[in-house]
């Protein structure tokens, strides 16, 4: 893998098929190449699915990583909860997590990292271990996750491979070299 | 601003205004969140500009942070040089920013960081003075723009403050505190 994978999972709150594919998409492409092992995604959408599985059986990590819709995204935190894992809920009105980097130093249970679309129900708030800012000011879901979990692997997972690749890139200063392994 | 900003711009190719309006916008929002001066983004869309103008409005920003379209961006990267400047492109295919820190940490001149969108041109790969993966693995020019501005800001950036924004958040550990700024 190029870094040992930790127990960590990503929960897509409000995901809107029409609206937010493309969005969804790049969170579970983060996810899978920053090093978590699988997203649930709230809603049903066949497409985003199509479009990640692609992505998975070209570039590598079908037998890693899991894409799972939910229905009650608050029933899989509860349980998660339930069964020792700790719950992280990325908002700009969380502590910045400059504050929080010895919070995950230590942390060995099992990681839910939810981030939400448009608004995100107060429940959330209450419910998670811990509401964490990537910075206190509006950007993306997309880029609060991949900074989160580049501190969690303290820059490690840019050297993330799937030895399940199809495809693999040869890094270049011009141009594109990828070569396909039979 | 809580850091000290360096001469950055951000260049989005390609942007289709239908179809790529919510990632462009959250490209937006990292440069101006990330430390960035500004962007430049090919095409013409003026729905996407009210998004990003109105964060400017409420959380500050309108007084540091520039955004124009260019109808030509090859034009730009050419002037750019011309000038002076430096310009990195960020993607997949290029050199693991790991193997590459440090060339930024020496680089005082000012800096154009492209992301392109679906597909990029050649002519990119061979005009720029630096093709950079964050990661050789695909996920998404918003993530990958976070990343490389965290390099460059070593973090700092995340304790970026507008002296002109209308909105503060108070951190909070649960909820959301706001103040508003007269």
């Amino acid at each position: 893998m190029g870094i040992e994978l930790k127990d960590i999972y990503v929960l897509r709150l409000g995901h809107r098929p029409f609206r937010d594919k493309r969005i969804t998409t790049h969170v579970a492409l983060v996810a899978r190449a920053f090093g978590a092992r699988g997203i649930f995604i709230e809603g049903e959408d066949n497409q985003l699915l199509k479009s990640i599985y692609n992505v998975l059986d070209q570039w590598g990590g079908k037998s890693y990583f899991n894409i799972e819709f939910v229905s009650n995204p608050k029933t899989l935190v509860k349980s998660w909860k339930e069964r020792g894992g700790k719950v992280v809920h990325l908002t700009m009105y969380g502590i910045n997590i400059i504050n929080k980097l010895s919070d995950f130093d230590q942390i060995n249970s099992p990681l839910l990292v939810i981030v939400g679309s448009e608004k995100v129900e107060g429940w959330y708030y209450y419910n998670s271990d811990y509401n964490i800012a990537v910075g206190n000011q509006p950007h993306s879901e997309v880029s609060a996750l991949a900074i989160f979990l580049d501190r969690i692997y303290k820059g490690e997972e840019l050297n993330i491979s799937f030895s399940d690749a199809k495809l693999t890139i040869i890094p270049k200063e011009r141009g594109k070299k990828v070569v396909k392994n039979e």
